[in-house]
């Protein structure tokens, strides 16, 4: 499938009177269709869960880091649940003096949005020493994950699979596609530097600004083995064992140098069965199908996945059935997941023990990481080890590659969970968004047209449900709905003069719009560059309708309205664009933003709210709003003389 | 001076029957002498500081590391305050998960007691994002310093000076004592290791338990070398310069290893001007008596200071004046203060440089911290360093050099500053403080009485202010006011066969009872061990009445009545007991606890509240007191559709 691309010569005003017709036009006959946001199988069931969130020391890649822990462990407890359960997870901080907060992500959190975990958006962070009851609905059948959505805590550890199985009524399109179970490879990276220091560092002024760099393992579901790739020694053909030599030979030797060193380093982590830094191995039947669910919650890397020896087909995207394709390997953005499957129709040999490398590596960046491995074992392995080497992944810089595997994702023809987005006519907003690093005050930030987004103290759920908006964040006027007419996408932001700002502004959609936003990518601070980045919208699946090259005119694109995918995480390639569709119809507060985590904390995303005046008809728990501002109104409500008229408290040690 | 011993051979029936008569003979005529707060010079001063709490990349012992810093600085801000001035310090909490409060070591927070900033006691932490004011009058001259005082915040960076100046009504006794101005040593140590590891790791289970260990470095207002002395290679009387090898030849040799790693180690660091490890150097004029100033304000470490070739007399403890006595040397534990008078009486020689070192190191643990070394530099000085070597620490493990020291400390004759205390007639209420280290539900713990302390999420002061103790923490009782009979303190408490359990309560004190508190040391978890504890007291200072060896006895001890010295932190050396006396006329809630920072957070400290029903009465801050349960309570309050009865927010952004 080709995309369109497009030269950035049409007019900018041009551009923005036709948006704005489209938008005065749609305005007239709202779109009410709530495809995105199909209502919950009515089941009673609900689990209950009791987390406790605290420091663990940990040694995830075989060296000891403190991390934050769920119920002494890392990654955080598997939830799995059944589509239209309700989730009830009681979280007690017991970190010492952080604040947090999770983050369902996938999750619509239609009619909750106060339990969609994001610090300044949605409720006020935990306190230390305080619970907080998530309750929502596991409304659709996919592949989730949970993470932390405070400062940079995601990084820090904070998150764990969630899984949403079909009801026998709702039924995923696939799920006869497989009779082998599933298997699950939940992707991370992770950094040795902690988290307030690599903070610290994204804060230095001017050329004191310290990069987080690469990070120093990827982690399969939460293991890894630092600066050491496991790989057989090929040339004898034998597999792994303590005494073997564990760095791979030929091309990947100047990343893992000394083998001495790289053995030394691991020391006897990876081969002790009780490691935490001990390599994952999926044991399976031969002549079987399997549904591999990806995820990947990174907190930057770009990652490509492949199975020496297996095709991939690829069925399923951030919880919505796509047109099922086959690749030798996937990439996968941070925020994103899939569900491929995969056939063990291998005979084991002498040359193929039946034992099978999974290689994750790292794409669009010079790779300073050396890749993960994961193994494949049959049950009818001859060795417990692969006797070959890991396969490469892909040349990090071959970007047509990336595109080419991301345009092949569309939406699971006849699918009732995959239902087509809007029409055009119907759109009632089209947003433009820049995305832009540049310089603020002598501090590196991300900006949406030149804006950088920075949270308020207090949540803005909780500013609508008070009232109290003009003193919680700047509500003077909504963020920029474009950027100046005479950007030039090709230069950097100090070449075209407009000055990015810090604020805290946020769009409001009328509840119910179709709302178009346009993700337009442009030259970084350094001249002639430009990143990849994935955008994650809360609340919402959106229809992901097409990429291009260069500046998005808008009218002149070719948009994909009749298989568009619906996906809550999407990429845009450098110095292009991408276009999506969703409809705002889930009341609240959220936010769409860059997962990758440092570029978030510099100020990449932006906070829709949707339906605004109803917000106050919701139910909000009102203690998780007790901070910034509305702390303050609470405390001069409350009698100062308790003895007389102070309810007795409601909460209880 | 000596100070009697006891032995444990009293029944400890007796002891409560006597502690219990002298507590209802007292209570009848409670002691209504404020001796130990005078009410403030009326100064209408006030000092407006605002401060920016941030995490911060820095090297204040060569190695960079992140910390929590003010103003974008390590150490915080100097505040030099005159005696009876108010301070009005706004904090905002630019840490981006983490909550904070500081508190005033030293500063008596006379009808201020929300001001005194104790995260759980005096108030909520400041959450990331919010601001609070703390304004208090420096009621008292004296030496003092501030500090985190939220899980282990202060061994992360945060403190700094807190000097209080003499007006002109109200003169330091010693004040015309030297002429030559004053010169500063604030006392740190520093680890490597991040506080959250360090707490996670005091945090495991059982044998997976982590002690932090001995600190890295030594440092001297905020300046440290890492595993580098500097000392001059003396054979050459040569100063000290870029090319000279900085290890100590001989005794530290062992200590400092190989040079070349010494050198490499603290790279430029210590020679480049603007380094921030560079050696602290005191410019002083030949011929004049200045006055040194120390603090510590260590996490861990017993640290003892001496000049080269200079006695110093003791003149000041703590904010209190001290009748002077002259050491080579003096000991110095974490929480306490000293002025010592020191008089530059060398005459530059060609054996004596005119520089001298001053060397603090390590004492009552086998130490693996090099001592850290500051520069007294004379303005006549030949050479700009020292042309012999740094004098070496007393040996660690000499218990009674330190007992000799620390009984010297006598208050001030006949100076108004240093009143004597209410008579043992007056005292209305004994409490004894057994000191134990012991294992609860697997984790180590510190205890007192048999109870370990573990803070509310709802700030004591709040919950008295509001009224809701009963669901803020367990009311249902006091805290132990003595120990078991039977408990042996010479043995460790899993040979006495009492269990220790974790609890909230507090002990309540009348409002101006006259209150006697037994510091008793005993026998650690591993047999035949007990450590030094300096413990300190908020909201007041005390009367040390005497020290002694093995368990008190009620009426046996002799006790200093006639001079005892006024402080607010004090010792209790090894299996030996201390006892102090102070008047509870301060009301609110306040903190006792050992200052060593991992002591206090594994449970070694206890809470007063005083004049509890006059907590009402008080001005409290209400929207520092907005967690917990008062928050959950303010939360109800609110009303649920506020558009139309909610008050207008009185915060501003």
């Amino acid at each position: 499938m080709t995309r369109p691309h497009t030269s950035s010569s049409e007019s900018p005003l041009m551009v923005h009177l036709l948006l704005c017709c489209t938008f005065l036009l749609a305005l007239a006959a709202p779109a009410t269709t709530a495809a995105s946001v199909p209502a919950p199988a009515l089941t009673p069931a609900k689990q209950n869960m009791t987390w406790d969130v605290e420091y663990i020391l940990w040694s995830p890649d075989c060296q000891q880091r403190v991390m934050i822990g769920i119920n002494g462990k890392f990654p955080g407890p598997n939830i799995t649940a059944r589509a239209g359960e309700t989730l009830s997870i009681t979280v007690n901080n017991k970190l010492h003096t952080e604040g947090l907060v999770i983050h369902w992500h996938g999750m619509r959190q239609v009619g909750t949005p106060w339990a969609d975990g994001t610090a300044s958006i949605s409720q006020c962070a935990i306190s230390p020493g305080d619970s907080f009851t998530y309750e929502f609905v596991a409304d659709k059948p996919g592949t989730y994950f949970y993470h932390g959505h405070f400062g940079m805590q995601r990084a820090a550890g904070l998150y764990g699979w969630l899984v949403v199985n079909a009801t026998a009524e709702q039924d995923e399109p696939y799920r006869r596609d497989y009779d082998g179970g599933e298997l699950r490879m939940l992707l991370s990276d992770w950094y040795h530097d902690n988290v307030y220091a690599q903070a610290a560092g994204l804060e230095q002024k001017y050329d004191h600004f310290q990069w987080v760099g690469e990070p120093q393992t990827i982690l399969i579901n939460g293991r890894g083995q630092y600066d050491c790739m496991l790989g057989a020694v090929t040339r004898f053909h034998r597999g792994i064992d303590r005494r073997a030599r564990t760095c791979v030979r030929g091309k990947e030797a100047k990343l893992c140098g000394d083998e001495e060193r790289c053995l030394r380093r691991s020391e006897c982590g990876p081969y002790c069965p009780q490691s935490q830094c001990a390599p994952v191995v999926f044991d399976v039947e031969p002549g079987r199908t399997y549904r591999l669910r990806i995820a990947s919650t990174t907190s930057l890397s770009a990652l490509n996945v492949q199975v020496q020896g297996h095709d991939l087909t690829v069925v399923e995207a951030d919880g919505n059935p796509v047109e099922p394709f086959t690749v030798p390997d996937i990439d996968i953005y941070s925020g994103e997941s899939y569900s491929v499957l995969l056939t063990t129709n291998h005979t084991p040999t002498f040359y193929r023990s039946g034992s099978f490398w999974i290689s994750v590596g790292v794409r669009g960046r010079p790779p300073k990481t050396l890749p993960a491995t994961a193994i494949l074992r049959y049950t009818n392995s001859r060795f417990p080890w692969p006797g070959s080497p890991p396969p490469a992944t892909p040349a990090w810089y071959d970007l047509q590659r990336s595109k080419d595997f991301t345009h092949r994702i569309n939406a699971r023809r006849n699918a009732a969970e995959a239902p087509p987005p809007p029409r055009t006519e119907q759109v009632n907003r089209t947003i433009v968004m820049l995305n832009t690093q540049t310089l603020v005050g002598g501090h590196m930030k991300w900006a949406v047209n030149n804006v950088s987004l920075t949270l308020p103290a207090t949540p803005y759920l909780g500013a609508y449900f008070y009232g109290v908006q003009g003193s919680a964040f700047d509500a003077s006027g909504e963020a920029p709905n474009g950027f100046p007419g005479g950007y030039d996408i090709d230069l950097p932001p100090a070449n075209n003069s407009y000055e990015t700002t810090l604020s805290d502004r946020v769009y409001e959609l009328p509840h119910g719009a179709v709302v178009d936003v346009v993700l337009q990518n442009a030259d970084m601070r350094r001249d002639n560059d430009s990143e990849t980045h994935p955008w994650h919208l809360h609340g919402h699946d959106f229809w992901v309708l097409g990429y291009g090259e260069g500046r998005y005119t808008s009218g002149r694109e070719r948009l994909n309205t009749e298989d568009p995918p619906l996906r809550n995480t999407v990429v845009v390639f450098p110095h292009g664009w991408t276009a999506i569709r969703f409809v705002a119809d889930n009341v609240g507060a959220w936010a769409f933003h860059c997962h990758i985590e440092p570029h978030l904390h510099m100020g990449m995303g932006a906070v829709f709210v949707e339906g605004a005046h109803k917000i106050r008809e919701l139910d909000v728990p009102r203690e998780a709003m007790m901070c910034g501002v509305i702390r303050t109104t609470a405390a001069a409500l409350t009698p100062a003389k308790p003895g007389s008229s102070a309810p007795a408290p409601s909460a209880h040690r």
